[in-house]
């Protein structure tokens, strides 16, 4: 068995959060592919709780949640550090990583497969305020970690690469747009071209199709 | 203005868990009771994005959500540490501490103050399902954190003091009973025993006042 083990499924981007942590610091691992529909024996075994993707094995013992991935890769492997060093900035980074979870992700994804005509508007806008508060906090910062790719840059992944995709794919919806959040748009551009994130990154085409396809399911 | 400043409301778990980390690591701090009906310009200043107790302010700075502000006091005063040392464990406590918030508290909330009767048994099952998980990660220790209360002890609170009256209050309901979760009780128990909890609970006949009015208003 690798020393490193990672359970993940290709297009999640809670997968890839904890394998961009994982490249950030050079850490060599398996990855291992779960079939969501079909959930592995050992997946199970090691996230008995909630039975989801990442579980990141090390040295055989198992962490789930891909925040508390990321921060035990930062604990484990200290190069390349992923959380600021100040403890109040570390506080703020863990702010914003929790927020993007617990409010932005949810009124994202509920916008973007909402079915309700008659709630679209008011799902679109409550989105566009979490995504808001994410614009000012990023200021006029690269990354939200400052210079450097950092927690709350891996957690948005979502924001940066799968939003822009599933918004083409549903061919109207505007959520993230350059015109709504300027700051936002450019941060995404410039996180999604950073070759570490670049390279492991789901690709664009399949992802695509597989947006595509959910939305065509829906009509 | 001290150097340290906590706005919280009473009653409330979360803001208790940020007095028990201080009073744990022995920080003078100035305590400012919020009104919930009429939350102070401050309040609002210091967490715009959720505009909740509680609010740590040190030195000016401040800083919103209870485990956050639980990590950051571990991280700003290093004596009598509140997580683990070691990364698996530290990683092991903020999953539970996590699950507590993310599942079982909406759970135990949702299941004490629903009012449809028929979804009653299905919303009693899934809150015990979460307690169960916290049984099972219990064991035979003291303490989630050992023999030492720890990170999950504290986000536990609630499961610890106030759900015993809130079951009390309703004059019916049965979550957290001895003959169900033995472990969990006799942790409970052990929980408010502690000096240091103890001594910073909410008044026991104030909350089942107030726990009693709120159900008494529903009927």
């Amino acid at each position: 068995m690798a020393e490193v083990q990672l359970f993940g499924v290709w297009g999640s981007p809670f997968s890839r959060r904890a394998e961009i942590a994982l490249k950030l610091k050079g850490v060599e691992y398996q990855y291992i592919e779960e079939d969501l529909s079909n959930k592995s024996s050992l997946l199970l075994q090691y996230n008995p709780v909630h039975k989801k993707v990442p579980v990141l094995v090390h040295k055989g013992k198992p962490i789930a949640e891909s925040l508390v991935i990321l921060e035990y890769i930062d604990e484990a492997w200290k190069n390349n550090p992923i959380l600021p060093e100040h403890p109040y900035e570390r506080a703020l980074a863990r702010f914003w990583a929790k927020f993007i979870d617990e409010k932005c992700l949810p009124a994202l994804w509920t916008a973007c497969w909402n079915q309700e005509k008659e709630r679209e508007e008011e799902l679109i806008r409550e989105a566009c305020e979490h995504l808001k508060s994410l614009e000012n906090e990023l200021k006029d910062k690269r990354f939200f970690g400052g210079e450097k790719i950092g927690l709350v840059d891996i957690a948005a992944n979502f924001i940066g690469y799968w939003l822009g995709i599933i918004q083409e794919a549903s061919g109207r919806l505007e959520l993230l747009t350059e015109e709504k959040f300027p700051k936002l748009y450019k941060w995404s551009e410039e996180y999604i071209n950073c070759s570490v994130i670049k390279e492991n990154l789901p690709p664009r085409e399949k992802l695509l199709g597989f947006m595509r396809s959910r939305y065509a399911a829906l009509n």
